[in-house]
């Protein structure tokens, strides 16, 4: 599917603020701006105003469009964001290389926890598995997944080497857009501090989802545990 | 500002499911909501589809509306929904009453990065500020901040004792309505042990925040420095 012309620009912008193409967190004028991607003043004003919902950039009246210096410190790990990124595209970082290590796969009957998260009765089978990210050698996730069986019967640990996500959208045509995420901070355990080579002191960050199909069924349930310093979730929130 | 009638059937939904009126995770269904309620199906609709948005219940199509079960696993501290809620009221769970300590209140010149964040010249005087927030007894976050003066000429030690949104919004009307909210997961600094009293291996999560008035400009920078066990923040993220 191709994207409107303004997404592809705000993209593109995005794109130029995190390799500090803007060096002082201005961008160019709407005029410039127009001139450079040579589209319509109303594609600039719309990419514009998609990147503000984004708090990629505020807005000041008067003196142009501030890149949300916040938004520039981020290194995470994992970016919910973009096209049907899974955990594994959003993981590549432009230099890097990703590596997923398959540590167990099961089917499993459910925990009534697992039941609840996924929508399944006692009888429903659910695989089961870990799996251990790496950016380059760097280990920084833990992965404790459950899939139900009738919902990816052919789920194999050949697969579970690369994004699950990318391949129901490349291969099936199946795309896992909403996902309720948790954030949460805990003290490492033996196992991370092992896996992830943190030290006893060091904590890891734990995100738990439910990641969604197209009709509002629950496809995944995960939680993982990142190493602290990959854990960066950044969000616009509207408090009224 | 009176609410829309959906908004306030989302909101008293929303209530009963954090006090757990339906044990069962399922909503009744659309037909007993309206008659429970007394308005027009369409009402009921709407705020269904509120509550869809917000990812505190999921709708599956031909069997109802479920509620999610990691919205309820949730017992945080800060809660940015709701009507311009600062720290404070979001922090009073029932029963519970919360205690904010000012540590510090200086005035000073911005270092670069709070210029940056807060869209400052090396000239603008900003309030920096320390304050120790606990739930009944227990300290659960350090909060270190800064707003320009120009913005909050009348700020003082006294009015640092309760939550400046609400003092804005009651006494001055002024609505600070978003905020760009960072989360990490840190070790825990000796001064974060003693205040919060954790041991050293306990971690702290770290929110940071830049919140924007109205109009765009930053109003506040805030890093926020939480006991790990009131730290949960849970989004509905699209992936798409």
């Amino acid at each position: 599917m191709k994207k409107p012309i303004y997404v592809q620009i705000a993209q593109t912008i995005r794109d130029n603020i995190i390799h500090e193409h803007y060096p002082e967190l201005k961008l160019p004028d709407e005029r410039t701006l127009t001139q450079t991607f040579a589209v319509s003043r109303s594609s600039i004003k719309r990419a514009l105003q998609l990147l503000a919902d984004q708090g990629i950039v505020f807005k000041k009246q008067g003196s142009g469009n501030f890149i949300n210096p916040l938004f520039l410190k981020q290194q995470t790990a994992l970016n919910y964001n973009g096209d049907n990124v899974g955990l594994t595209t959003s993981m590549v970082t432009p230099g890097h290389e990703q590596h997923i290590e398959v540590l167990s796969l099961d089917v499993v009957l459910p925990t009534p926890e697992i039941q609840q998260n996924l929508f399944l009765t006692a009888d429903d089978f659910v695989y089961s598995f870990q799996r251990l990210r790496s950016i380059d050698t760097t280990p920084i996730l833990i992965e404790q997944s459950y899939i139900p069986v009738r919902l990816f019967p052919n789920l194999s640990r050949q697969l579970l080497k690369q994004s699950l996500f990318n391949y129901l959208e490349n291969q099936e045509n199946r795309l896992i857009k909403r996902a309720y995420l948790n954030f949460q901070a805990e003290p490492s355990t033996q196992n991370d501090q092992e896996r992830l080579r943190l030290e006893n002191w060091e904590p890891v960050g734990v995100i738990t989802g439910i990641f969604l199909q197209d009709d509002g069924t629950p496809f995944e349930y995960s939680s993982m545990r990142l190493h602290y310093q990959y854990l960066n979730f950044a969000t616009l929130v509207d408090l009224s």
